[in-house]
């Protein structure tokens, strides 16, 4: 029987249909969100579309805090709810990740997701190893899918690290953690790690260069790697210092020896920077004594923007084998 | 058959002997570091001791950072590897665990450990919830026990968590930051919340306010608790609040919404201002709009002296179990 995956963003809803524990290529859709009041209007216009009036199991993605009887989003007054899915397909199993718990399950499957390589780990990284994702888009987040034990399955473990303290370090970004605390009594590191986050460390920037700031983060991170203007180029490499540093930290913290994998749109359209400028590859690997130890984690990008969709579809796989 | 199951500190080593998946309580033993030249002779010491020749399995609890052959302890020159405790034992099953990963494996027998609750969630803990351990001794870690899902067993993870970045907030701090630097190019997690830390906290506050400094730590953990000496309330003030931020952040990471659990010798030793004093908690809550939801974790001290030993217990089980 048919299931349903869901992956609601800042931006887009995207939907699919599950098969055979894989989705059906010609099932998937995109919804701007704009268009519609509510979760339950786009999910409805979705099954309208797909012609499907019942689902055996659904399993959402979305960007915000999933709780067992449904979620909030982070950045849409949606509400999505264990009752209002199931009065709409009927599903008997019903799960709510978070986007990058969806991520971490997506994980499970990493053969099938498309990445590029930015470098590797000195060993080579040990197929069963725990795997990390993290990355920048409207938000910051992270999830484990942790190596299995004692021959158990591997565990996938969601997290809100978006909301941890950003770790700066001298005068320099001290002052760049004043501007973004201003208002908000702190600055967290999605406050810096998020397109908004470029945004303002673009502002900050301009500010200390005494010049015009006002461009977009899809703008700024484009003429950084263009290497066009000063500014980009400055903000970019302010981001990806701490984006290197939180990074490491989190290896430091989920000792992913199966590799990091980076996601999100800042992170995507900064990685041509990652690959030719050592800001990124110096920040990470700067922790001290453990800097040699750093060298044994390998970093990619995740390229696959279907990839929530797949941590649904092993999500559904997982909860079904479990019943 | 019996197993043998071993904590080294920074300080002693511990042993005991296991039988029916429990610790023998009139086998533990503690030696005194100083006195060996390195594990095996300590271990050999032990072995006769106890008048045992054989045993089925090992489990190895370390200051350190275990692989799957072996260990390098973080404060002392001491080889410790598969080959010499086989030698030695001929255990055919050797297990070896950072000591807050065996810490970790103590939460799954979090019921038959003794803790002194700080503050409790606003929810109650559910039983089966994640729990966290982290703490402050010789260094700083901590070890997750995730919450099982799918019907899986919980899952343990290992972290080297001592050595990420330590997020410092504003021009006081950045000082701190600047002093825990001095020589080493950046401060860790560990150069402030550790023993050590804690000492050098009260030098940066006798350098602030003129005074000499030249306390241990100890010395400064009962002055500041007993509030009778000015400069070591002070120390113990900022090693709170850093504590605080640092457990918020880790809560942020792990979601341990069955409970957080600090160990080590300074957190032991700085319970009671914990318990009287705000600046740990308000610390642990700020985290900006997640204030709500980080009033949601409870929070416990790990007062148990066996509890890694417990844990490598609980390893012993897991591993049997799997084969």
């Amino acid at each position: 029987m048919t299931s349903l995956v869901c992956d609601i963003g800042g931006t887009n809803t995207r939907f699919g249909l599950v098969e055979e524990d894989a989705l059906v290529p010609e099932s998937l859709r995109s919804f701007g969100n704009d268009g519609y009041a509510g979760f339950e209007p786009v999910l409805a216009a979705y099954l309208a579309e797909a012609g499907i009036g019942r689902v055996e199991a659904c399993c959402v993605a979305l960007a915000g805090i999933a709780t067992p009887v449904g979620a909030e989003l982070t950045n849409r007054d949606w509400m999505i709810s264990r009752d209002s899915i199931q009065s709409l397909t009927g599903a008997a199993a019903i799960g709510f990740l978070n986007d990058f718990e969806a991520l971490g399950f997506a994980l499970l499957g990493i053969d099938r997701l498309e990445v590029l390589p930015l470098f590797a780990s000195r060993a080579g990284q040990p197929a069963e190893g725990t795997r990390l994702v993290l990355g920048a888009g409207t938000g910051f987040n992270a999830a484990a899918c942790f190596a299995p034990r004692f021959g158990h399955l591997p565990h996938v473990a969601a997290a809100e690290c978006g909301h941890t303290t950003l770790a700066i370090q001298g005068d320099e970004e001290l002052s760049l953690q004043r501007k973004l605390s201003t208002g908000r009594g702190r600055a967290s590191v999605e406050r810096a790690l998020s397109g908004n986050g470029l945004r303002e460390i673009h502002e900050w920037v301009c500010e200390k260069n005494g010049r015009p700031a006002g461009r977009s983060a899809s703008e700024i991170a484009a003429l950084a790697v263009e290497g066009s203007d000063e500014d980009c180029v400055e903000a970019a490499a302010m981001f990806l210092r701490l984006l290197g540093r939180v990074a490491g930290d989190l290896a430091l913290t989920y000792l992913p020896a199966g590799g990091i994998y980076l996601s999100g749109g800042v992170c995507r359209a900064l990685a041509p920077l990652m690959r030719s400028s050592p800001t990124f590859r110096n920040a990470f690997v700067a922790k001290g004594r453990m800097t040699d130890f750093m060298e044994g984690f390998a970093v990619s990008v995740l390229l696959d923007d279907r990839a929530a969709l797949g941590g649904c579809v092993e999500w559904l796989k997982a909860s079904r084998a479990a019943t």
